[in-house]
């Protein structure tokens, strides 16, 4: 495994790989990995010759008062984790070097499906990340692309984008790994107290209890309350408990596939989570 | 020559070049060709293997009242042309099939250096450029693009996008080619009558006594005041009259380079013009 730090170096070690049309795999992340990145690597293998994984703490996509500065950097345990599942090379660059020394004029807004649910509460996060992934795609020139589905609307926006400007790759969306208790793992975890952490599986099982009670003919709207009031009472600050289409399109009729889509607050931690709930047709 | 009109068969056709590693340059136009575009053509062959041509008369770049639907559209008598100079495959798609059915969502913007001059009177217009040739750029897949110096702000901005987004090419500017009388040959010159034709050499022409005055001492603003009144004199509604640095950028000091810009009207057809000014450091 390689770990290449410039555009330069990776452009040279990706070379032989492009230059005998292997294809080439890769998964943006912002390091930190568990096992929801890992399984990402994974089926990268399963697909592509070469597998790139990038880990970079995109400053554009984070908010004032967000945790950019506080984001963990653990470079050498992620290098530990990429080497057992076979990455062949790890892109770790500087801010410096993504966005050089001249001021960027360029943005990319990807409208309407950023509008709401985690778009509402985090101003220009989506069109950071836009930028990034747009930049690192054409840095990379991968043959698939690979995100995780806890971040639902994000795939949904790189989809769009990838639809929209004709990248000439395929965007692979990959299902949420969950602890053993339901917790969608996320980075973010990491900051939970053990009181905090104990109490975070609730929106998973609150998820479950929806879909079943989707399931069983119950209002989507009473639902979506119920779910609100008891992450409340279990020391949630709620953002949002939201449904759409799959597509993120609000939902038009209620026997179709939807997503349930949870963001709440644990302390200053914020917590995201989905689940697509299927009707038969 | 091969003539593609869907991104399926320009893919096809290029295939036998990429895997071949033969290098790939591409000329974006709106079709209606003149002897400027075919410069670039002829400039892409000096350079490349396999020239693509573009001719797609891009309706997201056109505002309200402007010509979307009176803009040329000569398909086969650019075809002639084309062949003569050598091109190898022309890309004519229909709107259909470079935006598809689906409505687009991803909106590119390059700021600043749109603000003003063209982009102060045409809005939106740059950022139409910009998705267009985002998406061209992820069709083709050139190794060099080339853009004509008549549309001096384009070329800034198409400069300005690739280096944001580390687009994985080389952009080519060309000079201006012009007509024996000095006018900057443009496939709007068609719209104008005999007498128009006759007046429109006179911007080029105050654009070369501007030269001369700059080098005589004269001040900068007395210079471009002195342009706008005599077109005006001539029959033109001017739209500006302005200098930049060669980056667009505001002038700092008067002994530097620069590039004088005019954009004004005869009858309802706008025309523009750029001529850079260098003084010797």
């Amino acid at each position: 495994m390689k770990t290449e730090t410039t555009i330069q170096g990776l452009t040279a070690s990706l070379a032989p790989a492009r230059s005998s049309k292997k294809l080439i795999g890769f998964v943006p992340t912002m390091g930190n990995l568990h096992e929801g990145h890992l399984t990402l690597v994974r089926e990268a293998k399963k697909l592509c010759d070469v597998v790139v994984v990038s880990i970079f703490v995109n400053p554009i996509q984070f908010g004032a008062g967000e945790d950019f500065e506080s984001y963990p950097r653990t470079l050498e345990q992620d290098s530990r984790l990429l080497a057992d599942v076979g990455c062949d090379i790890i892109f770790a660059p500087t801010v410096e070097q993504m966005y050089g020394t001249q001021p960027r004029l360029t943005n990319i807004s990807v409208g309407q499906i950023t509008d709401d649910l985690c778009g509402q509460s985090r101003p220009g996060h989506f069109d950071g990340v836009a930028v990034v992934v747009t930049k690192l795609f054409n840095i990379v020139q991968p043959d698939f692309a690979f995100f995780g589905q806890k971040d639902y609307q994000q795939l949904a926006v790189i989809r769009q984008l990838v639809q929209d400007l004709n990248m000439p790759l395929e965007v692979i969306g990959v299902p949420i790994v969950r602890a053993e208790d339901g917790l969608a793992l996320s980075s973010r975890n990491g900051y939970l107290t053990e009181q905090q952490r104990a109490v975070a599986p609730t929106i998973y099982q609150l998820l479950k209890q929806a879909e079943q009670q989707l399931h069983e003919g119950q209002a989507l709207s009473q639902v979506l309350e119920s779910i609100s009031t008891q992450l409340t009472q279990a020391g949630f600050v709620v953002d949002y408990v939201e449904a759409r289409q799959t597509n993120l399109q609000p939902i038009q009729q209620f026997d179709q596939n939807l997503v349930l889509f949870v963001a709440a607050k644990l302390g200053s931690t914020r917590l995201i989570d989905n689940l697509q709930i299927d009707f038969k047709t």
